[in-house]
């Protein structure tokens, strides 16, 4: 087992990471205000681990409840929000139970907005089971719903008591799953970490087949990267949006293709790659740099083109983002590998001319 | 014009108290992020004061959306709360926006959730036009909504930039909605500040004739003391909870009738009085200190006595409340006027009795 901290003053919090974790509830226990938790979870998950987290909890004479949710980013509203709370008031919870996120991005967020808006706030553990959610979403504090007009518009900064990332529940992902996660991975190494992104060159096949020790060291130095990042920008006024590298373009994609038909990681992959291209045309990147990232998202069988989309639909769409200054669109974009910025300072026209070849 | 400051540190924020406030928009300027603001207030305030705050702002060149909500408790939910998110994302809001909440508590709970959770969160500023929230809900950042289960259950701790209470708004308050705003005022006398009990026995009177200067004081150090509980206790994790005197059982009282029926400082006041006579029961307050807060509540036209109500019926309610820890009803009593204590070490036959002669 690996761990490191997300340094936030008293908010500091430990990521352990490693196989086999999942059932130690030894790991859990010392953050608990009183013998309670709320398990939160999904269709798809609880019959996989479900009880293999409730069960050494209730062993330590742990109270546990559990809320199963449907499984899906388009579950991710109002609705299902409200069904955590309903069931956390049916139970009597107080303000010290505690809640767990046992899932992917999308438990993760929802409980942790339930967490942070429950009460005005209650303690919750992310216990994330995606590889997606162990090298991002788990990470950070980012929590929230999706508005009808817009992804992510509803949420709050809410940071967890620990996180635990247990490589052994990417058995069950499917390999389109766990290709999209490895997009976030790319992503820490093209932003901030070249000599991970040259690691990542040569172990991309060791993490498809989920070696664990490769897989370990590659979900830590995300973990890493991104608790970095976390730590000098929490409320994301700076550096933390260069995390959002190829989002803005994958939220747009995302958005006109419906959400849940491209999976986040694969938005963002094409996402990435438009904003590498448009790096190049600004002469920031050049030619041998984008073929390397092209030919390590086609390594990881990640989509390296966005669906055909018309130019100004995908304006409109990339306007909606939350990273919208002033009304420009303010891109992360590359300049050079390992090297980002934010900027809002590029022409327009070759934003376009990069969206229409596309 | 009086201020003080709120401490707490990078989130510290002045409040601003006097007459004629409302319309000055250098007060309102310094803290705009950029030249927007959205103004939420209801369907009474509006004619009276929405043109008041909006047209010197809108003189200083500042984009101003109105978004007028329908008035009242029952409509702080979460179908209110959409209406707010909808109209931000309509008009393209994005994150630099500073959201105003010009009305009561109703509007400056729901318009600071609002803030907290759009875009996990915008700035905003209170602009409370009742004597209520002047005193109490527009100082110490508690936001929220009510669930159809219970009162305030969804929220979040998220402080205002700037408060700006303009005695003046209270001419248009109806005189049961001043009287239950003293309720709050003469809280801080009862839990901490006996000298202002002993000032507000003498100038009530006054009070309740708007008097300019007794009013701004008055509001003045009720802020101050709310100011200093807050900043010792922020999350309400100790002494913050002594400002909840009366209100369990006010909750209570409130659920029970429906809320909307008895106005929230009526409820206070009535559960401040079974609070003071429990406290009696168990020797720890005397029956003349008792009766001096008895006279206080009648002279400003309170309620001294709750609705009849069953007593399991009572307590099944009590135990709804945020304060319940552990299943035991936590309440703040009275040692004395200016005094008080949160426990739950105390008899419960005591509090049934009370309930029951009351």
């Amino acid at each position: 087992m690996q761990t490191l901290d997300v340094s936030l003053g008293n908010r500091t919090y430990p990521i352990h990471i490693g196989a086999g974790l999942i059932n130690r509830a030894e790991l859990i226990l010392p953050y608990l205000k009183n013998k309670q938790v709320v398990i939160v979870t999904n269709t798809t998950v609880a019959p996989l681990y479900l009880k293999k987290v409730a069960q050494p909890l209730q062993d330590a004479g742990v109270n546990v409840v559990e809320i199963i949710l449907p499984d899906g980013e388009k579950y991710k509203n109002y609705e299902t929000l409200n069904l955590i709370y309903d069931a956390l008031l049916e139970n009597r919870c107080e303000r010290n139970v505690t809640l767990i996120a046992l899932g992917g991005g999308v438990i993760g967020d929802l409980t942790g907005y339930a967490a942070a808006t429950y009460l005005r706030g209650v303690p919750f553990i992310q216990m994330p089971t995606t590889l997606l959610s162990q090298v991002d979403s788990s990470v950070g504090g980012k929590t929230g719903i999706n508005h009808p007009q817009g992804k992510n518009m509803i949420g709050a900064f809410y940071q967890p008591k620990v996180v635990l990332a247990d490589i052994d529940t990417l058995q069950t992902l499917p390999e389109r799953e766990l290709s999209a996660g490895i997009a976030e991975v790319i992503k820490y190494g093209l932003i901030r970490d070249a000599e991970f992104f040259d690691w990542l060159e040569i172990n991309a096949n060791a993490i498809l087949r989920l070696d664990k020790e490769k897989t370990t060291y590659a979900v830590y130095r995300s973990c890493q990267n991104k608790a970095e990042v976390v730590a000098a920008d929490e409320l994301e006024t700076g550096e933390r949006a260069l995390l959002n590298l190829g989002h803005t373009f994958g939220h747009a994609i995302e958005n006109a293709m419906g959400y849940g038909v491209w999976l986040h990681g694969e938005a963002v992959a094409a996402g990435t790659m438009l904003a590498a291209n448009l790096s190049k045309r600004l002469g920031w990147l050049e030619e041998k740099e984008v073929i390397r990232i092209r030919r390590l998202f086609e390594m990881v069988k990640l989509p390296i083109s966005p669906p055909t989309l018309d130019v100004e639909k995908y304006i409109a769409l990339m306007q909606l983002d939350k990273k919208v200054k002033d009304g420009k669109i303010r891109l992360v974009l590359q300049q050079g590998i390992g090297k980002s910025l934010i900027t809002s300072d590029y022409d327009v026209e070759q934003l376009k001319l990069t969206l229409a070849e596309s």
